[in-house]
């Protein structure tokens, strides 16, 4: 395997992968059928740049701002009044999952997007990824997906594994770039979704509040009911990703140590990677394994 | 296409299916992006022989009276009664979905398979298709597929279609069949399913009722759930795909009209054939244009 992975240094988390999957196509002990060669990634901080926030969480506040902004009532209105104002300790709130936050911002989504139909959604997001720029890198945040990963999906489909992102983060969000930002068919994405009315002959949003977002054993739970199995191989960042990586026969564990050409932290990843030293897991250092990240 | 569908007569149903598909490949008005080519099909009457009782019911009925058999406080209690003491009366009304019987019914298959594995489950299948045989055929319900449909599979996969089977019946049963019966991954079954829970490394099937099963407006809704879109071709023989088969451009229905070789009836599908003759869907007779059934 000599021209694969391009954007990948010469190093051992390269190694460990090249490796891994040889054996499983070669006939031999660790052989696999390949009906059971099933991978799933996460996608925020490890498909694309999580930090300052997950493009979606931009996405969703700038959409509150125009809700508070358009009807006078709101702006007064949790979680409208924060967004409105850049709340730092709300967003604090958030990110720390506080449940009367959470369901007050998950009310506030079944609100904005109720009776919406794919096709409007779809717009709505494009037009995000078309405008809207990220604040550090100043390019669209469909520029800040990892070359290095997309070279690794590429490798396991030409190995026939059925690649799939499973993330905690909205289905019909990522579906409108999956396509053409990762090459994976709108139905290989996993993710939290809200209700879809058919009547009429037209899909309609509900306005069903989400409920819990499938995240630590639940992202397991739903890669085995959407594909009737574990996975074979995964790929990770976060503590969330845990029970997923542990299901898998080869874990891959994103490191954020790049400074200079992205973030670096491990907040809410210190269990992961605590676990992934014990198990023997992957774990891909950004500055090093890494030759492009873009 | 010459030797394409070789089970079909050379008819109108053939020559429909045949022509739709070349449109959809060949650069014009008709043209459809391989992206938005996905087929679907229901399972029980489209896909295999569900008189006098789909394979599945048959697979519950006689777990059912196991457990009775192994735990006599059961066998005074519904629905095992009824199943112990083949009562007529009782699956007219479990035909007829009187809610009652479908809770009871239910209840007793959520207590049945509560905490089994996957695993387990699928040796179970194996072993009800190994070893039953369906009344009139005298040979495994694995069998009585129908070989036209697995051809219009090939040929729809052989023109880039991504072919999924969606049917209000249990979504881990078609699982087990669906990679040698049909050619299509697990991930391509659509249909109900309990709730697994991940728990120190191993799936379990939990005990919560099924809730309500994927029929009518269901089926496209839980199409687009998971696979982002409607389907561009569907097939179905009964009023509950109705809504499947409108959202669909090209709608096939299957009409069971061959006595001599399977079974005539129209129960449960009147709507479906009338708005079919309206809406000028494809219907295939099976007397008339299915050279060979299984």
């Amino acid at each position: 395997m000599n021209q694969v992975l391009p954007s990948w240094n010469d190093t051992a988390a390269k190694r460990a992968i090249t490796d891994f999957i040889a054996a499983t196509v070669t006939d031999g002990a660790d052989f696999v059928e390949p009906a059971d060669r099933i991978a799933t990634f996460d996608n925020d901080g490890t498909m694309w740049v999580e930090k300052p926030a997950p493009p979606q969480v931009d996405f969703i506040f700038r959409a509150l701002a125009k809700a508070a902004q358009e009807d006078p009532s709101l702006a007064g209105q949790q979680p409208y009044k924060a967004v409105v104002e850049r709340d730092i300790a709300f967003f604090g709130r958030v990110a720390a999952q506080d449940p009367e936050v959470i369901l007050g911002l998950e009310q506030a989504i079944a609100r904005t997007w109720e009776g919406t139909t794919p096709a409007e959604f779809e717009v709505q997001v494009r037009d995000f990824f078309s405008t809207v720029k990220q604040e550090r890198f100043a390019v669209s945040y469909a520029e800040l997906v990892y070359k290095p990963m997309l070279e690794l999906f590429e490798l396991l489909k030409a190995n026939e594994f059925r690649v799939f992102v499973c993330s905690g983060g909205g289905r019909d969000f990522m579906r409108v770039i999956s396509e053409e930002t990762w090459g994976l068919f709108k139905e290989n994405v996993i993710g939290t979704a809200a209700e879809f009315e058919y009547k009429d002959g037209k899909l309609s949003r509900q306005a069903k509040v989400l409920g819990a977002i499938a995240l630590g054993p639940g992202k397991p739970e739903h890669i085995f009911a959407r594909t009737g199995r574990l996975p074979l191989f995964a790929g990770g960042n976060a503590d969330v990703d845990i029970e997923m990586l542990e299901a898998a026969k080869f874990a891959l564990l994103i490191n954020h140590d790049d400074t200079a050409r992205e973030y670096a932290y491990t907040t809410a990843a210190e269990r992961a990677f605590a676990e992934g030293e014990e198990r023997g897991w992957t774990i891909v250092s950004m500055q090093d394994d890494w030759k492009t990240i873009f």
